[in-house]
């Protein structure tokens, strides 16, 4: 089954995080890009993502590993949510898996990049009153 | 505390639904969303999803209920993700609580519509195979 370029692009993000190619990384977002870092605390923006990952890559102790345990793609015109039961582990960190939750834009130039990056999926709820 | 654009229109959506004023539902979407009337089938446009919802309303006896327990809206640009606790009803079918998550994408005119309708959140992993 061909797959969708949103999948390959987060692919590609996961195989950049496992590496820290954060320069890598940073190019599958949007500049005005939100992630996740916690419920209730989000980075925006490129230059704030980038030191999240690198704390994240800190607090995993250089180990963290992801991968996508079954995702769907739901694309309307040049947005795209993804689905995914992301799996995330360290040495010093059991393997979980989040119900995940990711928007894509379609650059004019064709390109997908990752808009709203929230790992968390519904654990966000209630957590930025 | 101020609501966002986004719940105001989810709240306008949920009475529309509730009152089977279609018309006034058809309002939120964008011309091109897609919504996933069960997990594994979408319908897509304006008229697929009015028609999806007129047989939803007699699916439930014209009797729906629905409202959000909870929910966050997360913003990046014209891009709005929403992680919501969506409880629907009717007199023939328990409250049930979903873990629903919708996209919505600003206009140029500044409204916020609805590209993306998916009330199954995770359900919908697997199910287009």
């Amino acid at each position: 089954m061909k797959r969708h370029p949103v999948e390959l692009q987060i692919e590609k993000a996961d195989n950049a995080i496992v590496a820290e190619d954060f320069e890598l990384l940073m190019e599958i977002y949007t500049d005005d890009a939100i992630l996740v870092v916690e419920p209730g605390r989000n980075a925006v923006g490129k230059v704030q993502i980038r030191k999240a990952f690198e704390a994240i890559a800190t607090y995993f102790k250089n180990g963290l590993h992801v991968e996508q345990n079954g995702m769907e793609v739901l694309e309307s015109g040049d947005t795209a949510l993804v689905l995914a039961n992301t799996v995330i582990s360290s040495p010093n960190f059991p393997s979980t898996e989040r119900k995940a939750t990711y928007v894509f834009n379609k650059s004019p130039s064709g390109n997908w990049l990752c808009s709203i990056d929230n790992s968390y999926g519904h654990q966000v709820i209630g957590k930025y009153a």
